[in-house]
């Protein structure tokens, strides 16, 4: 296999849509011919050429425990119903990290992780529609395959979910629904997908259920916010939660995702929101999205369940986790306000973590939840999200504290998001 | 102190409120011949004479472990904003049972117990409204101030809960909210109150807020059912989880308070039904009350939530614990319905007992809650359901399977519940 020099297509632009075809000895030369006249055809040229063919391009690919190397790979064209995209820009979740050092136990090696990205569409396979080559997309982990049947897409008697399990089995196991992977080794060894998005690569595939479609203005690196972690704490505050104007909040844990739910729950005219971490470095810009009170656990010498409740009279209205600490989870759940009440876990545990705590704590009126994703439908209700950024009702800048260039810059990114002061790291490809 | 001679007064009928006045040696042939006239007086007479002194009867009192005996108490007349009752009918319930046998780890010795019951008002306190000798009451051991500035009585933005704290910390201690026992054993001693009931005496006294009173015609064997099972189960179904028609149910427990919860659902139109419980016994009328699966754990070798899942797709929308076993808490949460399934513990768990299970759970969807007295406000929302009663609506008459006469009966009473084919032993004074 040869690196070669996609450079210059790639510097076409975001909307040109193109990559390597794969190198296979016998076919080098003529190959070598093609591309050189590919990387100076027109866009939509080159866009229908690409399309069907396989791609090789660079990913960093998670071979084992807290091994991620970056490497060539073969990006197979998309099947039926599947899509194609180029990879604009990444932003790191901790739930790449969690699945790179090996806690989550369903962590497959090796994989292409990442799943917060701006992509464009590359090319569509047999049977997509409402997709075309160019359009920008968010894949989304949590798909909606909209599906008349399908009642997690239509929940009946007034339910709301947004957990949609068309694609739920082969996701899991890091394969397309047909139950292959797309991606390809340099030895032609097949790589797993991830959540269903993969997007520490330049090109990847997803089934066309995961893939929103946004306008055509939004800007890749903001859209890659909208992922996962950005998203899942404003909808844990305005989907799961429903907080309202004049409630209370209490927050753990102030990373990207803690920031947003304070910041949606800002949005929604709570009264008070607690913002808790052991990191006082965090309360900067919790109070500038709108956090009322900043909590150091460190301070005290108490249960910091009981330092949230001795704060207010009878607890918090809403309390959200986001740190995947299981006692922390006890701790939102047993500071929520006696009689109403509700705590959502968001944060995702270890592999075997329990949470617990007495029942009296439910008897006495408290409701203990979660949220994938916050909630959000990703096809019909993430672009919307978009279009309010778009229009300056949502502010997302902020979340992006650090930014990298190319696939290595994923590796960054890992340092960045360990340092301590990192919400989003974004990598452009 | 005398045993004294007042089934004739008793026979006077249920709203004849009176009973003997404390018996002092220095008084006790004065008292006597009083008591002989008393008792060929007119009710009202009566009642005027024993509004203000203390009344001797028969109680039940729990001395300690298990240890419960039927002994002469004396009864103080109430102090400003209480009431003193007394009691045509007591309910067994299971809290009481689990009082008595030390597993209640807040449970007090000696005391009083009974919570479940139907009375009349014998006197009234200064201060109290609304309330007069010969009302029927129900006693509830979740009061309800209906003070403006309760924000439990009137919760905020639309919340809903029904319990009020007005009396939670003096309930909780076994005494009167002045801080001070109505009760006294023959050697003067004090005897605890309990849940702000104590019906296991011919006498008791209540805070106001705890008196619902319902209407002039209401039978107060039935009445007695409502203080807690049976309004427990029906406002678990109807206000805590607001099962809706259509919806499917499982109810693991079937004693009155599970039953309750199949005949709620039932009411509210729920589609189907599971009733599981280990003895089989419990079927037919989980059947009659509108159970459509019935199912027992001993048939089948894997947990009992993969068979409730297995029997439907995707888990059961409202799921009720009716137990008090932790383990069946987890089991009810796991078996609620993905997406948005909602699990409600109404069964008291023994001492130290945790309720766990993976946050992965509630991540998908679940929500974990609790009810205490079903949601019902006992004052202004239960007088409603004797309304139904009465008026052919609302069917409770099955779930008296045995009754006993005199304050002993609760001894028998005790003996019933525990032999498994009793619902509610219904002990008429």
């Amino acid at each position: 296999m040869t690196s070669f020099g996609d450079t210059k297509l790639r510097n076409l632009g975001d909307y040109f849509a193109t990559g390597s075809v794969a190198d296979r000895p016998a076919l080098s030369s003529t190959m070598a011919a093609l591309r050189h006249f590919l990387a100076r055809a027109p866009a939509s040229f080159a866009r229908h050429f690409a399309a069907g063919q396989p791609i090789t391009c660079k990913a960093a690919v998670a071979r084992g425990v807290n091994d991620i190397r970056v490497e060539e790979v073969t990006v197979a064209p998309p099947g039926p119903r599947e899509v194609r995209l180029k990879v604009h820009s990444n932003a790191l979740c901790h739930t790449d990290i969690y699945t790179l050092s090996g806690q989550d136990p369903e962590g497959l090696f090796p994989s292409i992780l990442g799943h917060e990205a701006g992509t464009v569409v590359e090319s569509v396979g047999e049977g997509v529609t409402g997709l075309k080559p160019g359009d920008k997309v968010i894949p989304c982990y949590t798909p909606q395959c909209g599906e008349p049947d399908c009642i997690f897409c239509f929940p009946p008697r007034g339910k709301r979910t947004n957990l949609c399990p068309k694609i739920r089995g082969t996701q899991g196991s890091g394969v397309m629904p047909d139950g292959t992977s797309r991606f390809t080794d340099a030895e032609g060894k097949e790589i797993k997908h991830f959540m269903g998005c993969s997007t520490f690569s330049e090109y990847t595939v997803v089934a066309d259920i995961s893939c929103a479609k946004v306008s055509d203005t939004a800007p890749l690196d903001v859209c890659s916010l909208l992922g996962c972690g950005v998203s899942t704490g404003l909808g844990a505050a305005w989907n799961t939660l429903n907080v309202e104007g004049g409630s209370s909040v209490a927050v753990f844990g102030l990373g990207a995702v803690g920031l947003s739910v304070i910041q949606g729950a800002k949005m929604r005219g709570a009264a008070r929101i607690f913002a808790i971490d052991m990191n006082p470095k965090k309360f900067e810009m919790a109070k500038d999205l709108g956090a009322t009170d900043c909590v150091n656990p460190k301070d005290y010498d108490k249960p910091i369940q009981q330092v949230i409740v001795g704060m207010t009279k009878w607890g918090v209205d809403y309390t959200f986790d986001c740190t995947g600490n299981v006692e922390v989870m006890r701790a939102a759940l047993e500071c929520a306000h006696r009689g109403w009440g509700e705590s959502c876990v968001i944060g995702v545990a270890g592999a075997g973590k329990e949470i617990s705590t007495r029942p009296f704590q439910l008897v006495t009126g408290r409701k203990w939840t979660g949220t994938a994703f916050g909630g959000f439908k990703g096809r019909s209700e993430v672009p919307p999200l978009i279009d309010d950024y778009e229009a300056g009702r949502l502010k997302l800048d902020h979340y992006i504290t650090h930014r990298f260039q190319g696939v290595e810059g994923n590796l960054k990114a890992i340092e960045a998001l360990h340092s301590g002061d990192c919400l989003r790291a974004v990598v452009t490809y």
